[in-house]
């Protein structure tokens, strides 16, 4: 039927998404009462119409500046940069970070062909320049991975000279987590940056 | 964000779908070209215009009737009962089946608290008593799980007498399996039903 292979290829767009899902989630729409596909379809065209990116950190924003952004009570002179937005929720919801954020929107990778000028750096660097309070640090808290050391020692690079320091997320081993099941780096790392009690 | 956390709520609905991968679909549709938006949501909505049951099969149409009841070639004394539109798809490709189906829409089930007449039973007798073709056999081909299983022998008793013959999909050994992997019923039923060489 043309009507269904239509939908159902439409939902193998979404990453992870195989045939046999992408089926499931054709047929529970055309079985799902008439108000539930009235409120999906109403909830994706609103979304699209409401949200943007913060024109200052480009987090996702409803308002014209994102919740953090348009904060008064933040540091502004402190600026945490993340790949995604995601990666902000994940931070604030330790509680111990009171700066601003800026959203690289991904990594530098050589093996998806995703180059520094994808991302937002520029913006970042003319928001370093331009910002009215100076910006004392800088930290880099991208991912744990290839990708993300790379954009790391990238961004260290080019923000050398503009902000007085530049850090990085500390490596060690996560709470919770068994020795003898913990990686060499891992380790190698968390022995390096041990601490004094 | 409201807008984006009523879109999470809408895909948290379909069958299977954590908050996380609900997350990662909402944020697909926020970075998504706009044409693809359009295209998502024209599909849904013509699916759900066009797409209905068949009033014959109750299998999914989008024609008056389906693409198998519509079909004069097809062998209208020989009907296959099946829990799911997708088991007609499966038991087509077989391409050794020419006669007709029945969609039931489900199975009983004691535990989900599924009863017979929440099933297109009624309208399986009544298809049967009124056909203008006499219907020579009614081949049952429910699930092999428990649920199909009690189906099977419900619609035994009910059709008992009204056809000529009522037969179940036979049980046994799937090609490519492996006789050591195999769980001891199937292996009963594949013993209980060899066949002579």
């Amino acid at each position: 039927m043309k009507s269904l292979d239509r939908l159902i290829k439409c939902f193998r767009r979404l990453q992870g998404v195989g045939p046999r899902q992408a089926e499931r989630f054709a047929l529970h729409f055309l079985r799902a009462p008439e108000s539930e596909v009235a409120e999906f379809t109403d909830a994706l065209l609103k979304m699209r119409a409401n949200v943007h990116y913060c024109p200052i950190c480009f987090s996702y924003s409803e308002g014209s500046l994102c919740e953090i952004c348009s904060d008064s009570s933040r540091d502004f002179g402190l600026l945490c940069v993340v790949e995604e937005p995601k990666d902000i929720e994940a931070i604030e919801k330790t509680g111990s970070y009171n700066g601003v954020y800026h959203v690289l929107h991904g990594s530098i990778s050589a093996i998806d062909g995703r180059g520094a000028e994808e991302l937002k750096i520029k913006e970042l660097v003319s928001r370093i320049e331009n910002s009215e309070q100076e910006i004392r640090e800088v930290i880099i808290a991208t991912n744990p991975d290839t990708e993300g050391e790379s954009t790391s020692l990238y961004l260290a690079d080019i923000l050398r000279g503009l902000v007085g320091k530049i850090s990085r997320l500390g490596y060690g081993m996560p709470l919770g987590g068994h020795i003898d099941y913990m990686d060499e780096l891992t380790l190698a790392h968390s022995l390096k940056g041990r601490t004094k009690i």
